[in-house]
């Protein structure tokens, strides 16, 4: 044991030998070589990940600081949360299964990092198929679909890899990459198209540090839904390049027409996928934060080390609340189909009522959504001569008429505002009657306004 | 829009540019350029990340490749989880206050990646005291005190920067700190001084990469609690060296003597400390995965940057499941002093029997514990000729006598065993009696066995 608390052992390293040598017998003899390996006064700065790490949406919101007009209430179609109103509250047998998980004292310990096995078996059950079968060891729990998608990334791509993100897109994906140093490539949807993606443009943007493609099907911000053949196309490409796909399916059976969505994994018979998922959208409770991988790989191609990377990548946090977990068997099982089916009548009654009026207003271009939640406006901006962007516009329809939606340059994708269709029907007419008030009163008309071709 | 689909977009990268003019005329001009940027074949690796991603608990464990006896039922006292024996429910009203927040249908949603604010300002306000005050916004809460490690480490730290890290220690540490390509430096914990820190062997490895000194108190695996008085010394080996404190004290407050618990906070003037805690040990509810950060910074030292950096790191998965915050003020406010009473009294009276018992085992050297939930056993090795180390000896503890216990060289801490005390009495004692006879059994004298002294 050292008494001297000066003395700095080395750890075998021979920095500084020499300084050591010739201050031998000095009272401190390290004080020299001190000053130079430690700190001397206070500097804690934040890391390079926390800088990296970016939300767009935090920051492109946070400096549009327009206050809404105090003369009318304020209507939110900006947050993606089906909760907030109130008017979609979950099932009755969804918080059932919760209490009786709570009071079975079954479910207050650790779980296994990746979930419960039982659990873990009711998600492969409740989405396999015989086209995409699935069993426990297929599935890993997670805390919420953000993890899922975080997992996802962490296995498959290293710093300098880089990943096809669409765009339009949500901003997650980026978030993510970026504070993994992973690079985003973005790759273009069509709205004239229903925003199917541009797949020659997707392809070309493939190299050797592809580590993935991400397909987000339903769509946010699109309330797109591709189908059966558009999909196969996309895997197509993945095909002929080799490169896995990470499928952001959480809005998956959130369709306006019954057998509208195709998981990908079930149209595929090579390509390997991470389909990512959970309760938040369907069962209308995002905050549970209780969300899962689904690991597709048929032909072997992710094999063990992908399985185990994800396994070992879990172990770092633990999973989701096991109460959660524990409930999940019920909530599978006992949430009755009508629950289902009103959530979708309601947000399509929505999409109809808002495309419709939309449609109808001058220098506004909405595409019709087909499923989630969702419903993107192109904005004809030469027609709007007193706004810059997108950003500007939707900063004034909030201090002029208290409507709040989200510039779509949040998904990097100008020119576009998002609307959600969750809020209460009421909400929706007025917020359009109001749009419709805003465009109304700063429409020009201008003799080059035929470049913007919408699907009106 | 291009047309042929072999047209590759470079980017504006002048690579091959050579082989694009010569085959310029050629029918598929980018054919050879392809085979080089591209992949040909499958060939998905786990991330580095992923590699680096490793659990020594599941590998040792993974790898004690034996069977209980047959004969005797297997008795588990390696799981730091005290719920898993059923002996040590949570309180009445902490599942009351779960299903209130279920019924209340007003945590369905996302709350702020940081946390609710009532919620925050409830756990500001249980751990505020005069000497280290806190309010809400120095409340983060996260997934799990795991999460909260997470956080704090991803915030302070660079890759190629160093922790200082506690040994023997809890492995999560050094999991995820080489996870985040953080290196790790092990100051020792001295078992005649119940596991007080060696702080010139602690001071030695400060140098000027150190980002953060990681301090476990009370401790995981020791069921040490330090004094105030040491915890002072720590305070100012860290002040002198201008390195900032990660304190994880998820075990705070559970200690056997009334007041012996202090947090590092409430004794520092100047040391920017991020306290790590949650509901896991405190209320017993570990698979719940609510966890905090409480940011200390009386001197400003962290400053905005810290706090920021926190912030955008919660937003890449979000915060802990919304029912549990939603919980947290009744948790807080309505759990019982009783409650934590009778959980404390009943570790401590295992700890005693264990201690005692053990204590009179030839060739054990029990270190008797403080507080948490741990209490750990020296094994004198020289006395067990038949063991290598600490991970034979448990092994053949496990196919002889039923009795798991994890070798401490999952703590980094060699011939040296953890007992975990949150079992049912009756479980205890016959563990006890069942490591009294393999000792028995297997204890050879032997003329130099001397070397080790302990505070029997």
């Amino acid at each position: 044991m050292q008494t001297d608390s000066y003395v700095i052992k080395m750890n075998g390293s021979p920095i500084h030998q020499k300084v050591l040598d010739i201050h031998v017998n000095i009272q401190s003899p390290n004080e020299v070589e001190k000053m130079r390996l430690r700190k001397t006064s206070w500097a804690v700065r934040a890391s390079e990940m926390a800088k990296k790490t970016f939300n767009p949406i935090r920051t492109i919101v946070d400096t549009m600081k327009s206050s809404p007009n105090p003369e009318k209430p304020m209507i939110a179609l900006s947050i993606g949360d089906p909760t907030v109103f109130g008017n979609l509250p979950t099932d009755d047998q969804v918080m059932k299964a919760m209490k009786d998980a709570i009071d079975s004292q079954k479910y207050n310990g650790y779980a296994p990092s990746i979930g419960y096995l039982p659990s873990r078996e009711v998600v492969a059950k409740y989405y396999t198929c015989e086209e995409a079968p699935l069993e426990a060891k297929d599935v890993i729990l997670t805390s919420g679909c953000s993890q899922a998608i975080e997992l996802a990334l962490a296995v498959l791509a290293n710093p300098g890899q880089n990943i096809l993100v669409p765009r339009p897109g949500f901003s997650l994906y980026k978030t993510l990459a970026l504070s993994l140093g992973i690079d985003v490539k973005l790759y273009n949807l069509i709205p004239e198209k229903s925003w199917e993606i541009d797949l020659k443009h997707m392809e070309s943007l493939v190299d050797d540090k592809t580590a993935c493609i991400i397909i987000n099907n339903p769509s946010n911000p699109c309330g797109s839904v591709f189908s059966r053949k558009h999909l196969q196309k996309i895997l197509a490409v993945a095909s002929k390049q080799c490169v896995p796909i990470l499928a952001d399916e959480i809005y998956g059976d959130m369709v306006f027409e019954e057998g509208a969505y195709q998981s990908l994994a079930s149209l595929s018979s090579n390509v390997p996928i991470l389909s990512c998922g959970g309760l938040a959208k369907r069962w209308l409770v995002p905050g549970w934060r209780l969300g899962w991988i689904l690991i597709h790989d048929r032909k072997d191609i992710f094999g063990k080390e992908i399985r185990e990377g994800l396994v070992r990548l879990s172990q770092r946090i633990l999973g989701p609340c096991t109460i959660v977990q524990g409930a999940l068997e019920q909530i599978m099982k006992r949430t009755p189909q009508e629950f289902y089916d009103s959530t979708i009548s309601f947000i399509k009654s929505n999409a109809d009522l808002c495309y419709t009026t939309l449609s109808s207003v001058p220098g506004l271009c909405p595409v019709r959504p087909a499923g989630a939640m969702y419903l993107m406006v192109g904005i004809e901006i030469e027609h709007f001569p007193e706004f810059e962007n997108d950003v500007v516009f939707t900063e004034r329809m909030i201090s002029e008429q208290s409507v709040f939606c989200l510039p779509a340059t949040c998904f990097e994708y100008p020119n576009y505002f998002r609307i959600v269709l969750t809020v209460p029907e009421e909400m929706m007419i007025e917020a359009c009657r109001r749009i419709r008030e805003f465009c109304k009163l700063h429409y020009h008309d201008c003799d080059n306004s035929h470049d913007l071709e919408c699907d009106k």
